[in-house]
């Protein structure tokens, strides 16, 4: 790969020439347009919400007001569902949004948020933008849509979810009704849970009433905002089935195309900004968050090791089943298992050892 | 802390208006701006400089060619260890660096680019831009110099460093001679290591002639160009002193107040994206750099835990120490440690877990 190339033209298709670069420097000769850009996010979401309303309005700025994004909340144009084809069909030039919310088109979308004992938020982020995996979903998958994508904010590792019972060990998952989405819900249905569709607004009333018996949602700067602390005891780290969840915006590759370069550069910009940015914003807030959570009365659990190594084995095999009848899964399955082996080759030796170290201290030096 | 303000105001100073907003939507107004801005990389870091290049450069784009940042490599206007008062007293309008860089004006310029035992690549960041840590630091330090920071990529944990003799435990270090900067030189002296200040230019032909021992740097990706591998026979991981080496524009506080303030947004976020493409380039080739290092003959070895132990110890007594005759350091270190122990509350809980147990799973999966 000619990673030089591949970092001007980033997801350009080949479109920015010299003399788009040359136009761009005549300022008045500049096109006025207007895009229309959905949220899959709602407003109600306060500050991360106004985080991703700051990068939309940001690209007007640093065009002098000649390329604007004007942001709807989720559902406000399209339903979240149907943004991809909505942006493929020009319906809206862009959407913010995960692309394991259309797995129901093919499986294989899953790889853009991040899958099941794929890779953390850094080296999914890293496979993307130089690893080559943006280039492959590109043109494997989101073409085939007339889409593209732009990576834009991940949010860590979520939690495992709330639930209303204990959970000691893999036995306690057979027959658990538990909301679920994405490829999560196949793995632990593989592994005795009934995984159940429900959407976010529904998830509180389903746990008060014992219609479900746990629900997984995210982390707990989002999660203490739902309130379900109210209705379940326990609150589980480590859910294994999110172990990054890497968002992104879906754009119209027709459009992209006609924008002159120097907008280009301003969306890919406020949306690169974004990707550090919606982390810090998670490592900074999750802990206090968590820690509003125990004080109202929920016990915090670890996972089980039971469940998160046979959680392991069941994922591997649905890797390999859905790869034998998916072709396009398949190939970027194997470039995205490639990559994911040899990155913690290199982050299990210099990383992880002294994160578990400073952690220990840090740990220690509170109990004395 | 008012998160929504700090958000749209990132480092302006309080100088960004209604006003400047809506006369920026004139883009026939604006001005023609021209800053100089310092690397302390050379060129000949090849594709990194020019991922640096780009981030410049594309601020230009975003601005139709009227606010443009030219881009000088190290020492070409100052030297790098001049930078700080160079853009302080308008020499140059800006400089892209490490702050650990300036220790010998302040130790508490160590914690812009993170100290011995302090925080991972992400909670540096997450510190800085959301933990009140870049106001601070601007606050209490660098205003004090005429500058301030944009941070702008790291480099994530640092390799323990180039050895001719193998490293065995403590012992090892007594009487060793050692090329370290920052406040590593500190920890290291008091266990024993010697610590050389030599330029990076130097490093080869003094461990070729056995004038030092060891020799610390950066990672793969960076050491393999310095071909040290011809000169040692083991490279060491977990390098302690280097947790993460987080970089950032120093930037003249009284040019940034005269930018209108789309130009501001358009360097904000080029320097903002490059935080995770600057990252997300080291843990994509670090491996294969790594890779190609131990073709070469060299062995890689992971920092005996005595080692590490200790350098811990030593760590919080020399931050207790410097805390008790610097006021400033004091300051800034009490609110980084406070930021790292909450952050790794939640790390450990919910991240670092998952990294363990993907990193084992990986590396079962090649014994195979």
């Amino acid at each position: 790969m000619d990673r030089r190339n591949f970092v001007r033209n980033l997801a350009v298709g080949g479109a920015a020439t010299a003399a788009t670069t040359a136009a761009s420097a005549q300022s008045d000769n500049l096109p006025t347009i207007k895009w229309r850009v959905q949220n899959s996010y709602p407003k109600s979401l306060g500050e991360i919400y106004q985080l991703q309303q700051d990068v939309m309005d940001s690209i007007g700025q640093m065009t002098a007001g000649k390329f604007t994004c004007q942001f709807f909340q989720a559902n406000e144009i399209v339903p979240v569902p149907a943004m991809v084809n909505a942006v493929g069909n020009g319906t809206i030039e862009a959407a913010y949004s995960a692309s394991l919310f259309y797995i129901g088109i093919n499986k294989a979308f899953a790889f853009g948020t991040g899958v099941p004992f794929g890779m953390n938020a850094r080296l999914q982020y890293a496979w993307l933008r130089f690893g080559g995996g943006s280039e492959l979903l590109d043109k494997e998958l989101y073409s085939q849509y007339g889409v593209m994508h732009i990576p834009s904010s991940s949010t860590g590792a979520q939690m495992g979810g709330w639930f209303r019972k204990e959970i000691k060990g893999l036995k306690d998952l057979e027959g658990l009704k538990m909301r679920v989405a994405g490829l999560g819900g196949e793995i632990l249905s593989a592994m005795g849970v009934i995984p159940q569709m429900i959407p976010p607004s529904d998830i509180y009333t389903s746990l008060e009433k014992g219609t479900i018996d746990a629900a997984e949602y995210a982390i707990p700067v989002g999660d203490e905002k739902t309130n379900l602390q109210r209705v379940t005891k326990y609150y589980y780290t480590q859910g294994f089935w999110d172990y990054t969840n890497q968002l992104c915006f879906f754009v119209n590759r027709d459009h992209w195309k006609k924008l002159p370069e120097g907008y280009r550069k301003a969306f890919l910009a406020a949306a690169g900004a974004y990707n550090a940015d919606g982390l810090a914003y998670a490592d900074a807030f999750n802990m206090p968050a968590l820690q509003r959570i125990i004080a109202s009365g929920i016990q915090v659990k670890a996972m089980p090791q039971d469940i998160i190594a046979r959680g392991y084995e069941v994922a591997m095999d649905f890797y390999a089943a859905e790869s034998a009848r998916n072709p396009i899964f398949k190939k970027i399955h194997d470039h995205y298992m490639k990559f994911r082996d040899d990155a913690y080759r290199w982050y299990s030796l210099n990383e992880t050892p002294l994160d578990v170290f400073v952690g220990n201290a840090v740990a220690r030096s509170r109990k004395r």
